[in-house]
């Protein structure tokens, strides 16, 4: 789609992340005009054509675009709102699709050459929610090999060298590159939190089986979330899916309302250490103390590990979440890997052979253990409900490396990020949502406020004050 | 694959089932002598070949034979019982797969004229489980469309006139006339245990999430099953899938060990009327007293819902089972019945299209409180583990209905026989097991008894000595 030489153009060029001049798109800003007919949903996705036509060679966000069908699905919409009949407050809203996830009219190739030009002619369900409410599904979005590790040919839209996370790479990007005012993201492990941090979006993991996952229901704690311009657009996003499609099968879905709710001050906030905080970069940290001197400076009470027995006992819960990850998500994976091997021997990458060794050598009884301690540390999250509204931390170690740096650790290798501050999160099987609060090396970092299952709502009203109380630190 | 018109003459014959000559196949006792040489995995299935061919003109099981590929297999099996090394208790046994299920070697269908022919060259986690174990994969058995109501050219092995029961009508049927040892079932609401106990197959439903799903975790209580001429090969299958498959993503699997456990005799059972007892027919009433009767002169306590106010609590929360499976399944059909729809704007039969709308008439907060009333019969029965060892009902209201006898029920047409012992079980997610005990008008009525979540390997204990110690009642 974009030829390769034009990156290592540009891919020395300095960082270009300016907290102050950074405009992302919205969407919900615009609405008002589609109704009293000053812009039209078509004229608005033709603008999303021209950034998208002007970033892409470098950027390189989108597997597939489906310019035609979207111009279509604008125009209907344009229809609608000149009819005064939007199908909802999305109506006309040009969405980018994950390409893990399955869309009628586009191939479906999870990043794998083995799945090229795979044509499913099946909408995943939240697609299907996302076109019953009217969006406008303009193409599939770059995911690393299978939402895992390997990645694929994205770059940071604030600097090419350096990765833009994964494995939602391409969702993360468009909304940095400012080409859409919204994407669908997947998290397993770090997927959506950590390339949102990483590309200065607004996003959220919601609540597990709060999105109906459709065809990705394999892996006990995946989840299906949504990278924006900002938080309204991000709950609105959320909500009408979550509305049309349900959660998954026997979850209750997303509780909230069609309308973000306003803002609200937390009273107090545990900050979460997990994993991720011995790791981390030392000027992110002092940007994130920044963060957290505003919110006490603003009457916000922060707890720590060190205040509460219990917050103690939850850190020690969650100690371990990349391994337990690994190990729960590498014994879920087994099927669908050993099915890929047999049908194509050499297909796989490394990274993603490892993983099928690792997993390969777990019995049944460790994956059972794997699950009580996943259990375990759930209990120890819901046992903070009483202490404070919510959790705060980062949202990755540090900015996004350089496309050539890996890491490893429990014994996967990590090409997009160290998700150290995301495990633990997706093992909570808890709502977070990341917030672009820093800049470091002229590049984001963002913040995560975490909340208790089932509170997706609330915690939006919490993000919703932070994003507006809080001035974004550089460093 | 069978010309029609053999099933027309065939029509007309008595029924010809006699609990006392029929004499269903069995493999774990052929196993020794594949040891000791007398016999071959190969000599096996060719008997199950002749089988097949002989009956298969009427009874229509098969959608599927892969003659070739299971020779193939069954050779490699005879040669490493030849070696002194088989992989398994199942190594070398014939089984049939249910033609919902994938198989990397033959299409999936799914009864229904929309997957005509569809290769998706993966093998179902099961499927899978059961290669990896030496299991015989010889070809796919006739399923209902989609799994649910509209029926396929199944017959009942002992009246062609009669249904073989759905949605596993090919599994039941190829176990009912000998073709094959075993066979693989899913029931959502009753289609394992009620054909089963149509077709006179011992059969178990787990523990729900005890197998992996593989490609079906669509519905939140849908099941995989297994359909088998005894006991021991009942549980031989259903353990050597799970020990290498594990259980759905994020559950524990089945508990239990290779071997199945002795028979034991219960001290007590619980006698579950469920919606089915007011629907049932007076023969198989009576037979099924008779049933009641040699276990309390064996010294088995039986406890009704008169005896014990949780047993009354119990039999009020399964009381709209029935409706309860509409309402779930239906609201988690949506999704993929709306693509198909699209797709195939005519291609759904009109059952479906009528549970697809009463599907659409749902909300979310419809769709939660019915999670909710599920969850509720779920702890009803947890209450009653102090008080019996497990639970005994019929599998079905009476014996497989003639094929043109439709029944309306909770808004849905069953063309198979009504689910009215069997939706409880599966909304309650609890193991159960259909044992061929009763005979009416010569047509097998099945005994279902009922355990609490994971304790499948005490349940098939307790199968086993009502095995043993209960003469089928006839009358």
């Amino acid at each position: 789609m974009t030829p390769p030489e034009t990156v290592s153009e540009t891919a020395m060029s300095a960082s270009t992340y300016d907290p102050a001049g950074f405009r992302p798109l919205t969407f919900h800003d615009a609405v008002p005009r589609f109704a009293e007919g000053s812009d039209t949903p078509r004229a608005y996705l033709e603008r999303c054509l021209d950034v998208i036509a002007a970033r892409e060679p470098v950027v390189r966000a989108w597997v597939t675009l489906n310019e035609g069908g979207a111009r279509a699905a604008a125009d209907a919409a344009t229809a609608r709102y000149k009819a005064g009949r939007p199908l909802s407050p999305i109506d006309g809203m040009p969405v980018g699709i994950k390409d893990i996830l399955q869309t009628k009219d586009m191939p479906t190739e999870q990043g794998s050459p083995l799945f090229k030009g795979v044509q499913t002619k099946t909408d995943s369900a939240s697609v299907l929610a996302l076109r019953q409410a009217g969006a406008v599904i303009i193409g599939k979005t770059v995911t690393t090999e299978l939402g895992m590790s390997h990645p694929g040919p994205t770059t940071n839209p604030f600097n090419p060298a350096h990765t833009p996370g994964g494995s939602s790479s391409g969702s993360a990007a468009a909304i940095g590159a400012a080409m859409v005012p919204a994407a669908l993201g997947t998290q397993v492990v770090g997927s959506i939190i950590r390339p949102a941090g990483f590309c200065a979006n607004t996003a959220i993991k919601p609540t597990f089986g709060a999105i109906h996952r459709g065809e990705r229901l394999g892996f006990s704690q995946s989840h299906i979330g949504v990278h924006a311009g900002c938080l309204e657009d991000m709950w609105r996003v959320t909500f009408e899916m979550a509305r049309r499609s349900g959660g998954d099968p026997g979850h209750p879905g997303l509780f909230g309302e069609a309308t973000p709710r306003p803002p609200v001050r937390p009273a107090r906030l545990i900050v979460m250490e997990s994993e991720g905080w011995a790791m981390t970069d030392g000027l992110v940290a002092d940007a994130f103390e920044g963060v957290l001197r505003q919110l006490r400076d603003a009457g916000v009470t922060l707890l720590r590990r060190t205040d509460d027995a219990l917050i103690a006992a939850f850190e020690e819960a969650i100690a371990e979440s990349l391994a337990l990850c690994r190990d729960i998500c590498g014994y879920e994976l087994r099927w669908t890997l050993e099915n890929l091997v047999e049908r194509f021997p050499t297909g796989l990458s490394d990274s993603m052979m490892s993983r099928l060794d690792l997993a390969r050598a777990m019995s049944i009884d460790d994956y059972r253990h794997a699950l009580r301690r996943r259990e375990a540390a759930q209990q120890a999250l819901a046992a903070l409900s009483p202490l404070a509204d919510g959790l705060i931390s980062l949202s990755s170690v540090g900015p996004a490396p350089v496309m050539e740096n890996t890491a490893k650790d429990s014994g996967v290798t990590h090409t997009t990020g160290l998700p150290a501050y995301n495990a633990a999160t997706s093992v909570l099987g808890c709502p977070s949502i990341t917030l672009p609060l820093i800049a470091v090396d002229r590049l984001p970092v963002g913040v995560q406020v975490i909340g208790q299952r089932h509170h997706d709502a609330a915690l939006t009203a919490t993000a919703g004050w932070i994003a507006q109380h809080v001035q974004p630190e550089s460093r």
